[in-house]
């Protein structure tokens, strides 16, 4: 897989999947997610955004650390996506305005005005990904310098990471 | 819901996924996670098992920093549930005899004695648990010690936190 069809494979999971659980880390140096629905992705230019609600533990956590994991499980079970980046407390009412939809209006009583609306930006750093055949393994990762189309993988499915930036 | 039935919630919810997605922290500080298969889980006796197989990046991590996140998927995505704990490298053959199956020896080529296997505990130090009526809310986290029958819930679905340790 040439590391294009990797970044498609990446995005059309992330795209696919409703919730991510993201991990953050605690001013106790705990690690805690919880569930957060992907507002937009694009692993391309390398953005991946939420609309978060504040207060809450993961803002909180990602002021004390910026540091998050994005963990993504296909609906069949079958393929796994870690994503590891940094997150980013942005305030800008033009991607606020370009993100919005009427969904969100059920979380926040004044809508897009609301201030309790968080707008959180991630930058993956890497992702790495398992598509199980009969069985998870723990294959041999590929990194991006190693990637070509004739690769061996020695695995019962699927692995590869890639470096994003 | 009773501090009990907060821990049966979370024991047959873990049981019931086959893999979790482990978060560890990087000795670069970033949050990495692999897909692991949960051997045995004892939320009474406060421990989660894992087989391991080493080297690899999750196991290289939990020796670098010890606190790892469990997040568990239910297979409709309306359950999520994250565990915050401290994991252990274990080296205990009875242990491992008693958790070995059949299953583990396509992992491992010399089966139980491989040296690869490692057997990894999670002792966990709290959870939180989303269940998903129409839609995922930043509700109202309960703690073990506001937790009764009549605690009211703010939610269009149903979120409660409990400490373990």
């Amino acid at each position: 897989m040439s590391k294009q069809q990797q970044m498609d494979t990446i995005q059309a999971m992330v795209k696919d999947i409703k919730y991510t659980m993201m991990t953050t880390r605690t001013s106790e140096n705990h690690l805690h997610s919880c569930p957060m629905n992907t507002t937009e992705t694009s692993i391309g230019a390398k953005e991946i955004w939420f609309i978060g609600h504040s207060p809450c533990e993961t803002i909180d956590n990602i002021k004390n650390d910026p540091q998050v994991n994005l963990a993504y499980v296909s609906q069949d079970n079958k393929q796994y996506l870690s994503i590891t980046g940094k997150a980013e407390l942005v305030d800008d009412k033009d991607k606020l305005d370009e993100l919005w939809s009427m969904t969100y209006n059920a979380y926040f009583e004044k809508g897009k005005e609301d201030p309790n609306v968080q707008l959180i930006k991630v930058v993956p750093h890497g992702a790495e990904y398992w598509a199980n055949g009969n069985a998870i393994t723990s294959a041999v990762k590929l990194t991006a310098a190693a990637v070509t189309d004739n690769a061996i993988e020695k695995s019962l499915g699927e692995n590869f990471s890639i470096e994003l930036s």
